[in-house]
């Protein structure tokens, strides 16, 4: 097994900070601090990987070794294929990921043509060089969070009650993100480990097998006005159903169980984890049935808690759509969390941002707190985040930060922040995105559910995103299909860009940095969202045939 | 009804000559000369369309018209939708046109999100304003018999025979590619008016209904060594077994009767078209039934001249699938076009590439048709295509030519137009090509049916064609899906750039018309073909996990 770990310092072993941090990049998607299965050269996600293989991460390492500052390096679901002469406002790396021509666009075709060695699972910010840990999630969880506390609660969740279950890989983030909003939060979960882990990490606060206890101290917090998670070790289809008897109605309930899977995910109630275990090698028809029955209950609760008033929503898992084939006819009077609170985002241009310092010294990305709390000091969801993370969130990798920004906000802010490196307060820094973004994806299970327009299935956007962010320098360009949801099912578009303190890389950052939200804004704008139109018209977006 | 026409002549209307030729090459696509359906915005291949809607089309004129040199304009399936600044290296224009998330990618779907007004199809040239005509038909199949000639009879079809069917909109280039060649052709077609069209066109020489006729004057025509066309009147299913009956065996067979569609298209032997109109009204299951047989009788002929030793192939219209499908279980002995002849010059970075004279003014190409003949003096085909296409290709709109050039001499070609019209001999020029090309496509059933390493539905390939045509300055770029073989069944790239005998686009010229072709080289080479390593290694391509 190898060990990569990026090089830290402000020394190129390549020919300019583009292709460095390219290539240091790449490698902080394979530190074992960040990536799950490094060996495999898998970062997160399934198989999502950042190379297709050793030879193909030796060759991509040596090519941006080489690689000058007018040329461009072609990656072909991780493998190195081609450098050619560009300019010198061209992405030093093009890559496309897991891309299949439609009519074979499913798991199995996929894996058939990834045995034979000519594809890769790129994931979304795996093969795109930009995952940066555990961060991004826990940012995800909180910025949801925040748009329900500010489209319900009046911006803050302090007093309120959360319930949800699910203390896994994503799920495990939302005791931290609710109390980070000042909430009180149940989070029932079936398997103790689990719960354990996110003690030991301290993003939950508390935990017990026992509900009376679990609401005495939750109560108490909300009284006290105080912010306070608790693990309750059980199985959610008995205790929501439980807390509905007792005429418990949180003011907030979602779910982050693994609902997506009925055999290897969901577990089903009225038995032991171990009992468990068994049914699902000796019987699995029987365990489905069971764990299909037991997430109908669970979505009941949900849907009797939703009519007392609860403010309910869909975390992405699906459990929706198992409940809805169960017979739970009204399953989907329970909206999911992109239209209702990720799409009023979407529009004024905001997504999952993030930077990186390439020194590796956590000093300069204390210096970007700061920044960011300069420059945007009225946003107070953005400064309680800032504020947080700093003391909540252990850097994985490469020192990094994300936060949410917006139109016009993100320009703003690469462009100082590109001013910071040239002043010499801190080293190279790289700014990337999520593929999840407002313009960058197509994906009809999740971040494109139910467009006002019904264009949820119209892929263009994404196409136009990858060719916008290489048209405006960008440092590197992927466009992937199957991530988040799966093969078939997406296809989007990730860009990353370098400041290096330069004014070459001012003018790039600041362009990019407009337009790759931009397209978002008008992508929203043309479907008719309202506040898109409106963010459109504020920051200067032209919009030929939209008014 | 709308008329519309390119402007001629050497005025702007835009800002800038790439503008410009943006805006004319969408007007002459909707040139009454030009399009199949103006009325319709339809340019050709069924529906493909120039713009979504006359809104649409004012809109993106307006849009050119005002766009600077430092701006792009975005256009999603055929609608403008935003303009941002970008700077002067970029491409005026990206556009993505019928892209859907693969899940979705089927034609109800797409009919479905069209009739919403949300997408248009945009075939391959259609929706990226780069169609001129028949002329690129011509080119493609004269292209085709050149490779056979080549490949089987020492470079020259003289004195040899070749048999088809179909002189419809695509298969109508056949007697004129064939006789280009040197061959003596008989081309079966079941419509007179069909056949008629084709020799008031000169396309075809002459006409027969009798099959002996026919072959007189074809055999004659052997003998002497010269080429000649004959439209026999009839049906393929009934003329290719008399042909197997007699011991008549071509050295060539092939065939272009639409038997992609047996309903609507190839027509059964045995009845009148009169008679098969009124059966395919009013029984269509039995219509199906009888065309089918047909073709299934159609295909045994052919691979019986094939065992006799013709050289048979498939020329993209699914007969051998229909063929066997109807259990004629050898009908995939036949070779399709592309693995067997177009490969090979893909390998080469060949492709059909393509310009026209902004100016509107023939002398312009005729001065191109020179430059040719100067820098490529040693390609007899070549040669051959340029001499007889002056002689017998009517212009459509905009004056234009096509041929294919390799590696090396698209960059060469381009660099020398832009120098005549820096020395203003000619006016501006704009240089394009087909989405089916070298590295631009991925297409299961056509360009990249059969690939050597079991590529065929990669589609990385057509993505990152586009992202590095944007990398590289072209004028506009478009990604495209489901053109030729439909939605669901192909991904395509395509790229156009403007001469304006500037020293910037000149620079732009020599590094797209490099990279272009260069990642079709390299996607080659990636599937193992010997001779586009070789091309790579001749061009200096870098391949960084080749050999
Ligand atoms: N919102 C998004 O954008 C988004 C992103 C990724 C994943 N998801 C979905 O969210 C879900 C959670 O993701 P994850 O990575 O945390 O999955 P995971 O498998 O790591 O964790 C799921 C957790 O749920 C627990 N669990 C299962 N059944 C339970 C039950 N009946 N009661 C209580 N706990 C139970 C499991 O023990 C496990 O700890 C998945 O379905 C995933 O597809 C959503
Ligand atoms: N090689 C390629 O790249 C390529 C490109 C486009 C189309 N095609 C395929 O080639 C075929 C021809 O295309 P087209 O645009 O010319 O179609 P078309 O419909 O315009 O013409 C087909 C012709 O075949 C004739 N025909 C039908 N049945 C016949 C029979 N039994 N005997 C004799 N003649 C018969 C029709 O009368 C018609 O003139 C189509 O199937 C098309 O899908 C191939």
């Amino acid at each position: 097994p190898r060990l990569v770990r990026a090089p830290r310092g402000t020394t190129l072993s390549c020919r300019g900070w583009e292709q460095e941090a390219a290539m240091r990049m790449l490698m902080n998607n394979l530190d074992p601090d960040v990536a799950e299965r490094p060996d495999d050269l898998v970062v997160y996600g399934g198989t999502g990987r950042a190379a297709r293989s050793w030879a193909a991460f030796d060759a991509i390492v040596d090519a941006l070794k080489s690689l000058g500052d007018d040329e461009t390096l072609v990656v072909q679901s991780g493998k190195p294929v081609a450098v050619f002469r560009t300019h010198d406002q061209a992405p030093r790396v093009i890559l496309a990921n897991s891309n299949l021509v439609p009519r074979f666009a499913t798991w199995d075709e996929f894996r058939r043509l990834e045995a034979l060695g000519l594809t890769m699972y790129g994931q979304m910010t795996a093969g795109s060089w930009i995952y940066i840990g555990s961060q991004g999630i826990v940012q995800g969880t909180y910025e949801t969070f925040a748009a329900v506390a500010r489209q319900h609660f009046g911006g803050s969740l302090a007093g309120r009650l959360v319930v949800t279950a699910g203390l896994g890989g994503m799920g495990g983030a939302q005791p931290l993100a609710a109390t980070m909003n000042g909430a009180a939060i149940l989070a029932v979960e079936v398997d103790e480990a689990r719960a354990d882990k996110r003690l030991a990490t301290r993003y939950c606060d508390r935990k017990t097998h026992d509900l009376d206890e679990a609401l005495g101290w939750l109560g108490a917090a909300q009284r006290a006005g105080e912010a306070l998670s608790v693990a309750l070790i059980g199985n959610a289809a008995t205790v929501l159903p439980e807390l509905v008897r007792r005429g418990v109605t949180p003011d907030v309930v979602t779910d982050q169980t693994s609902a997506h899977d009925m055999l290897q995910g969901y577990v089903p109630d009225g038995m032991s984890l171990a009992d468990a275990a068994v049914l699902r090698a000796e019987d699995p028809a029987a365990y489905v049935r069971r764990s299909t029955a037991a997430a109908a209950r669970h979505v009941e609760a949900m849907l009797e808690m939703q009519r007392r008033g609860a403010v309910a929503f869909d975390y992405g898992n699906n459990i929706r759509t198992v409940a809805f084939d169960a017979g739970v006819a009204r399953a989907f009077d329970i909206p999911g969390f992109v239209p209702a609170y990720v799409r009023p985002l979407f529009c004024e241009g905001k997504g999952p941002f993030r930077w990186v310092a390439l020194s590796g010294d956590a000093r300069d990305i204390a210096r970007t707190d700061e920044l960011v709390l300069e420059l945007f000091p009225h946003d107070a969801a953005l400064k309680r985040w800032i504020t947080l993370a700093r003391e909540r969130i252990q850097f994985q990798g490469l020192p990094a930060r994300i936060c949410w920004l917006g139109q016009g906000d993100r320009a703003k802010f690469g462009v100082a922040l590109n001013d910071l490196v040239a002043r010499g307060e801190i080293g190279p820094i790289v700014i990337g995105r999520d593929h999840l973004d407002t313009g960058s994806v197509a994906s009809p299970f999740r971040e494109t559910e139910g467009m006002k327009d019904g264009s949820d299935a119209i892929a263009d956007w994404a196409v136009l995103n990858a060719l916008l962010n290489t048209a405006s320098g960008a440092s590197w360009v992927s466009f992937h299909h199957g991530g988040g949801v799966g093969i078939g099912n997406s296809l989007h578009a990730g860009q990353v860009i370098v400041a290096d303190g330069t004014p070459r890389m001012r003018a790039r950052l600041e362009r990019v940095l407009t337009n790759d939200p931009g397209i978002g804004v008008a992508r929203h704008a043309d479907a008719g969202y309202e506040s898109a139109i409106e963010t459109a018209r504020r920051n200067g977006i032209t919009l030929p045939m939209t008014r």
